[in-house]
């Protein structure tokens, strides 16, 4: 009785293992398709800020249009990275850890079948003791009986031997596919976070060579600009123009005159700029990272 | 009347200033914000990932329990990164994008006051014309609104530099913040990047040295070991020990049988390796990053 009692033991040993393999891949896989999906929301978020970058870049001046413009593009390379990242978690992580679903239902059934032979066997060792109870006289029907149990005893045996070897193949498969999904995982996050630091190096050096002076002066020039144009006839102004640009004269309260040329040369060179470098070509570029 | 509409239209492009900076500020605050907080979701799905790898570490072998528990350890740590960057990107980056909305009232409200400013020029300006039309030869009437028209054109002119300097310092604190604004991002996404590099190349040296092999040893002892438990006083076996584990005789079918000695043994030493790591202590040491 107590092989059958070890063989019953075995397979509960058996069990859990398909059981909690069931349940863990189960959990890393719902759990990784979820920090998947997170990762595509931060993308999407990420997507709307270039687009905001990019608008925002195209109503300012030409200096700060362009350190807008190229750190909008860096940002958008940074997101075609987590898109592939999205991508091979997918493939690489997720995809293998849904098809253990399959894996398991299969080792479930061998041990299924296991369980019926051993019920078997279990049937004929009931009916030997119950005829050696009964009529432990009548020698042909124990005999019978006894060869019976031999039997289902030698097709518990086998049957044992194959589980084990389908357990042993299992828990093999299942040890090798854990290494190999999550090395996987983080070699595939090892990549994408290496490419970021590489677009951030470069998107850092966009944003510190930014020339605020440069970009001021535009800004002031414009304003003088607008400010100008209306003064080609001025209601009653005897003032000169002052050498230099008001917002560099200090406290003066003296009317500040620009010419028309020089008006219309602003408007020009701004309108050439916005022309040059349209939005959808930007953003063309920002799906197709370099590397 | 022409510096009138030269001042309105000034004033136009000052509000423009303003308007454009509150539009793109309150955007980039919002997406930055929503990127935060997806972030901070990334950040609780791998924590839930860790406390899984951990929870499975303990049903497995001293192996791949070592291997899963440095891996969530791993995991772990780039988790408390993430902390970080998160808690970075709300005070440099968000805080200072929320100020904003205060700063920008404050330039509104001086916009405001020019423009009543302007509204008297204005009506000073009709008033004269008016006088102009309806009593030409009312020398004193017309001198009168003369002077007023003139005081509110100094008072307007007054007010145009002020405002002139407000909207100078407001546009170069807004391009320095912008650009202060956008390092700092970039410096956060960097840091926790390189961080994550970092850690992933440790938590990939952890995978790789994983051994199978010997993992596979421990299960297939463990298997015979709860094999061979109830195996002490067999049902009918003469059998003797086979030489080899089960796992590897290959096709036999003779029952395998162990002493009771080595199956308490394995008991024994598995039940040890449980109870030296507990899982609190891990997590505790998850918690702080060695960095």
């Amino acid at each position: 009785m107590s092989i059958v009692l070890s063989r019953d033991s075995q397979v509960r040993v058996m069990e859990n293992t398909v059981t909690n393999a069931e349940k863990y891949f189960g959990q890393f896989c719902s759990l990784l398709a979820a920090y998947t999906r997170k990762t595509a929301r931060l993308r999407d978020k990420a997507d709307q800020l270039v687009r905001q970058l990019t608008d925002f870049a195209n109503t300012e001046n030409p200096e700060m249009r362009a350190t807008m413009r190229n750190f909008a593009e860096d940002l958008a390379k940074v997101q075609d990275y987590r898109q592939a990242e999205v991508e091979r978690l997918e493939t690489k992580v997720i995809c293998p850890l849904k098809l253990y679903g399959a894996h398991i239902k299969q080792t479930r059934a061998e041990i299924k079948k296991f369980k019926q032979v051993q019920k078997n066997e279990m049937k004929q060792l009931e009916k030997l003791e119950k005829l050696r109870q009964k009529s432990p006289s009548d020698r042909q029907m124990i005999s019978q009986a006894e060869t019976g149990v031999q039997r289902a005893s030698v097709d518990a045996s086998r049957i044992t031997h194959q589980l084990e070897e389908v357990i042993d193949t299992f828990q093999k498969q299942k040890l090798k596919d854990l290494q190999k999904i999550f090395s996987d995982f983080v070699t595939i996050e090892m990549v994408f976070h290496a490419k970021a630091v590489e677009v951030y190096s470069s998107a850092f050096q966009i944003l510190e060579s930014y020339d605020l002076e440069r970009d001021l002066e535009d800004f002031r020039t414009k304003m003088r600009g607008v400010y100008g144009r209306y003064d080609a006839q001025p209601f009653k102004d005897t003032t000169p123009s002052p050498a230099v640009p008001w917002a560099l004269t200090g406290q003066s309260t003296q009317t500040t005159i620009r010419s028309q040329r020089r008006d219309e040369e602003e408007e020009e060179s701004v309108e050439h700029s916005a022309e040059e470098d349209p939005v959808e070509d930007l953003r063309g570029q920002g799906q197709t990272p370099q590397q």
